[in-house]
């Protein structure tokens, strides 16, 4: 919102055509990519992530675990995985924005970003729900938990949850300054 | 963006004031609140979660599931029939906003809409994800689908999975037109 004066003597202002300049609604909240928070979240990211998937790729002996729970664990380290790659692409990013000065504020870069974040963060999510189903199941019930090392699983299981937890702000905000410009 | 001319031989027309005249950046999208198309998205969830819902509970024996399963599909109960109520909540809104031809355009309602799918969608999207787990694991590996209805399980899942579908465009709307305002 500009003050301007109310009597123009022979035309208007060239700040109204609206269309030229490119209109800032919103400083550099925060979070968003490019900003020093931006690159925290994504840290955090990405270091809950690497933890979920090392504490999988560590356990290397699944004797007793049946077919169907080898297969929902392999979803989670794939969902972690890319959940991982992903996070360190978008760190990069921000590392370079920052570096450079530059705003990452392109119309097409937040759309980018805001549908990989909000695709990783779904699976991430549903690997997690489902791994956490199951790991509680096996470790309560069928009572194999000696061998099956259900306190790796739900350790990973428990990461990508917190992977989950720290994609959604980004995800928020990026959705939001896209849908504010 | 309106076109102006560009000479004005006394004073700047009124609507540069911005302050005061609220500006409508967006027009009522099909599936925003107050509109046909949301109202066709609340009768969705609605369904989805009520047909989830019965199918649950017209299943009253749970013989040879284990506590965790009973404890797990609970959880998957009063999730869908938290879904149920909200949009059955929100479908009303929708058909009294239709009906007065009134604009569900308020900050604090929008906001409220918003908070609320967002809740009750990943409610219902983490029960639907670790049912789906467990659902899975007791019929393929453990082998007791005779006993435990392992189809109504999954159907239950489904229409879960369905409903979270639908919330989700609602949820985006919402978010989208708070953010855009």
């Amino acid at each position: 919102m500009m003050s301007r004066p109310a009597v123009h003597p022979v035309e208007a202002p060239p700040m109204t055509n609206d269309a030229e300049i490119p209109r800032v609604r919103m400083k550099d909240f925060q979070g968003m990519p490019g900003t020093l928070g931006g690159l925290f979240l994504r840290m955090c990211q990405f270091a809950f992530a690497v933890i979920s998937l090392s504490v999988m790729a560590t356990t290397s002996d699944f004797p007793s675990v049946t077919a169907f729970s080898i297969m929902c664990f392999s979803y989670l380290v794939a969902a972690v995985s890319l959940q991982c790659l992903w996070s360190l692409l978008l760190a990069i990013a921000d590392i370079y924005a920052l570096s450079v000065r530059r705003s990452l504020r392109n119309v097409g870069v937040i759309s980018l970003f805001t549908i990989g974040d909000g695709v990783t963060s779904t699976l991430t999510f549903a690997a997690a729900c489902a791994s956490a189903g199951i790991t509680v199941l096996i470790s309560n019930d069928v009572d194999k938990c000696n061998v099956n090392h259900c306190t790796r699983f739900m350790s990973a299981t428990a990461m990508a949850f917190l992977s989950w937890f720290t994609v959604s702000p980004s995800f928020f905000l990026n959705f939001w300054s896209l849908a504010s410009r």
